[in-house]
């Protein structure tokens, strides 16, 4: 039975506990936090309230909150650390998980702005840590992409995989550590070149979200970018560089940079969502997002049985 | 009752012929070609024997292949030019089109790579002359960007708007010309950095597909990059600036440009997707891509009724 410690119980840690439950592995999940742990069988309570899975009660019930981290940690596969965004605070937990941990307990972390060697360099047990970076929310959302530093060991990385993959999730593995991992990168540098169009006035907010929802991202959703531009190779992907690499090679050198996170980005970005101008209605819509990657996961699973 | 022209009836000019016809419109349908005007009827009905309308022989019916240029035109309210993308060709196209149709009929081009005043300029008919960009194939894919040059009537902007708008597309306006109009550019953007990612090896060819298709595409199919940031923003767009334009412009400084578009990547593509070796392979994944953009699009239609 894989036992799975879910370290940091707040938003991000709860929905991976969901993701490890639901595949039938045993999670304790513990927050330094005294009312996050207090919340936690409610919350989980909420959480499956809003999903349709058959066996609702036996997921919770493989879901136990911990009064401690070494309670947590005890005979773990596998920890997912999911506390801020801090690189003190994630140094400190490291160093302590790594003290208490039994030497062949995977350490991850969930963080996105942090690379591993950041909070384990140095660490006895560096080779047993990484970044399994998911998005948010992991249980609807199912890439995770695990980044090693260069302590980290290979076999550490094929565990971690094969953990990952068992609990439903798509691992992708990067061979070294890079800012932003690739998601991040690859949004980057979408939302620049947006945030510019948009500021510029080229084409409105609703527009560009409109040519993205109704355009690229109806591919992107079932096959990458990559498979995407090989559909348009009919010759191959040499024939794709010669006929396409031009053109949008000029497009790349022109594409917006930095910059185009602007104040004046994000003051055409308020005036284009008068209705998202509370938190409560921010809520609201995350809850119609969530939703809506739901459907579309169940969309997705079905379709996938006639590939 | 709304009249289309289709100039030139190749692949995109009879997947926009379907586009109007199942919308309940006129179309003729032209191509300088004897073998594509002869081929016509066999053509529509392959697409409509792939499609699941509910009554394809009166969407066949409203597809009347043409014998002149003239024919076609004659009382047309729109004319979808689907010729080659070569400035020569569709600047004499123009020309004999902007001298045969009724002074309020819209000439609109589909060219991906040129923008209109490069085949419209100096036109005595340039203000009803634009780009409606469609994505291939666009009975599958409903975003169509339309745009103008600095001669282009507003007025001409707004009744091909309209019009496409009741063919049950999504147009986007763009303001004014730009190289790549929106969708291509955000495409490259986002293209260079994947391409880079793959040939450091960084990443492999399906992980990068992984982290988009299961990360995010899964977002990107039901609402755009901009709601998408503005929902991880609980105090807003500003306060998203704040806490995320420093770190998401430093990834879009550091992203990769034009020369990712190289012969190592062509190659990196050729070895990862040893499946798609042959045109007749190609040809076979296109049609499950267009069976998939097909139930994908049935999906969100469902969800949209929710709301």
């Amino acid at each position: 039975m894989t036992k799975i410690a879910i370290v940091g119980s707040g938003l991000i840690g709860r929905s991976w506990a969901l993701v490890f439950a639901r595949a039938g592995m045993d999670v304790a999940a513990w927050d330094p936090d005294e009312g996050t742990r207090e919340r936690l069988d409610a919350d989980v309570a909420a959480m499956l309230r809003d999903s349709d899975l058959a066996e609702p009660a036996d997921v919770a019930a493989r879901i136990a909150g911990v009064e401690t981290l070494a309670e947590a940690l005890a005979g773990a596969d596998l920890v997912q650390e999911s506390g801020p965004e801090n690189a003190e605070i994630k140094r400190e937990l490291f160093a302590r998980m790594d003290a208490a941990a039994a030497p062949e307990t995977i350490l991850s972390s969930s963080s996105s702005a942090l690379v591993p060697s950041v909070f384990c360099s140095g660490l006895s047990g560096a080779a047993r840590c990484l970044v399994a970076h998911p998005v948010n929310p992991p249980h609807l959302v199912p890439v995770v992409e695990l980044c090693p530093s260069t302590e980290t060991a290979p076999e550490v990385m094929d565990r971690a995989e094969a953990i990952y993959r068992r609990a439903q999730q798509i691992p992708v593995r990067l061979t070294r550590e890079i800012d932003g991992f690739v998601l991040n990168r690859l949004q980057a540098a979408l939302l620049a070149e947006a945030l510019r169009l948009v500021s510029e006035g080229v084409v409105d907010v609703q527009g560009l979200d409109d040519t993205v929802r109704h355009g690229l991202g109806r591919r992107w959703a079932f096959m990458g970018p990559l498979e995407t531009i090989m559909l348009n190779a009919p010759n191959g992907a040499t024939d794709y560089m010669v006929r396409y690499g031009g053109p949008m090679g000029r497009l790349a050198n022109d594409s917006a940079r930095g910059e185009a996170f602007s104040a004046k980005a994000a003051e055409v970005l308020t005036e284009a969502f008068p209705s998202l101008s509370s938190s409560a209605a921010i809520r609201d819509r995350q809850n119609w997002r969530d939703g809506e990657l739901a459907a579309l996961d169940a969309h997705l699973s079905k379709r996938r049985t006639k590939d």
